[in-house]
């Protein structure tokens, strides 16, 4: 791939991507961890392989305007008729298509060639460790979803049986799931440090907020129990 | 205090911030970490203590629509007004007025009495460890701001020297700096961990950029140069 092919690939990625600075910075996360795990593996067709990251995500809007839309699937077809546009020739064009669709984790889609698998490790590398920790933190502030929940005895809920959305909900149904099951040996290497970052965060949560509630509502009682 | 006294306060805080769940929690938190440091404390008035408490953000609202307004002023005015009207004497509604007015931190109005160096302190522990991080990624996701910014030589800046608002300059210029400024020796015993858990996690986000982002623009150059 050349610099101007790059830029041109670049380019329509930020032009579909314009509204989120945060959205951006993960696109490029990914190609450069994907660049990472491609150095330790062999015939990456490295043309298919960037272009496919940093077009991984085009079709977010779509989903977000109508939510039955399935963003790898309308991020496909965009990038198929965008490179075949831009006299990228057939075979790879539908290649990418193919590692585009499937990135998100699908048990009736799942990546065929090493390029897809590539992307694939690399976008879930993303949802990973401390970014994995902010990028989910950051959705639940956008649908004002709370950090926790209290369990119905008013203590702090650890998430692990909670049917409301909050953080602590996130970590433990989906989070804390995502380790040990990627495509490629370098990826699971990179996964073990950001496993324990996660998990350390979320210990460290669930410490902070029951220290507050667990001691602070026993003593609000005695305090309303004594009386004026 | 009694039940009926405290629910009335909680109601009427309740009201004033019913936009936001995230900022609800941050009050209970602050109530039941003051709760824990007045146990350590001796002659504390609980009935202003625990007014100050529920009732510190109330004039949140007010500076949101207004960014001249200052919060702590707005609230404790709204505060002392609220108490008033429902039959708390002068020198208690003044007296958590004054609590509200000395919370935020301000060279110019510090905490005078018990009372308000307890809410000082516990809104300042609601800052620190991962529930200071996680309030500091949902603010900055609201604002759209990045988790970080590059350097001018396109490199992960650490935060340390930048103009730039993301969550990482915050950390440096912010959060990193709340430590040791406390009035009561609990509320220095109650940051120590969280100190601990709010570096690490700084720490290994800018280890999980910085290990994306240094090989993968290397590699991106070697592919670029190599050509189609």
């Amino acid at each position: 791939m050349t610099d101007e092919q790059f830029r041109y690939i670049e380019d329509y990625m930020l032009l579909c991507m314009k509204d989120s600075a945060h959205d951006r910075d993960h696109i490029y996360r990914v190609l450069y961890v994907a660049l990472d795990i491609a150095s330790y593996e062999e015939h990456v067709d490295y043309d298919v392989l960037i272009a496919a990251c940093l077009l991984h995500d085009i079709g977010r809007e779509e989903q977000f305007l109508d939510p039955a839309v399935d963003h790898a699937l309308a991020g496909g077809e965009k990038a198929y008729d965008f490179l075949r546009f831009n006299g990228w020739e057939e075979a790879p064009a539908q290649h990418v298509k193919a590692c585009i669709e499937t990135h998100r984790y699908r048990t009736d889609r799942l990546p065929q060639s090493l390029e897809a698998k590539i992307v694939y490790d690399a976008d879930k590398i993303d949802a990973t460790g401390t970014l994995g920790i902010a990028r989910t933190i950051s959705y639940r502030a956008d649908r004002a979803e709370p950090l926790y929940t209290l369990a119905p005895d008013g203590t702090v809920s650890d998430g692990s049986a909670d049917s409301a959305p909050s953080f602590l909900q996130e970590y433990k149904f989906k989070l804390e799931k995502l380790y040990g099951k990627f495509y490629t040996k370098r990826a699971a290497a990179l996964m073990v440090p950001r496993q324990k970052s996660a998990a350390d965060f979320y210990r460290s949560m669930l410490a902070e907020i029951k220290s507050s509630y667990d001691p602070g509502r026993s003593l609000l009682r005695e305090v309303l129990e004594a009386g004026p």
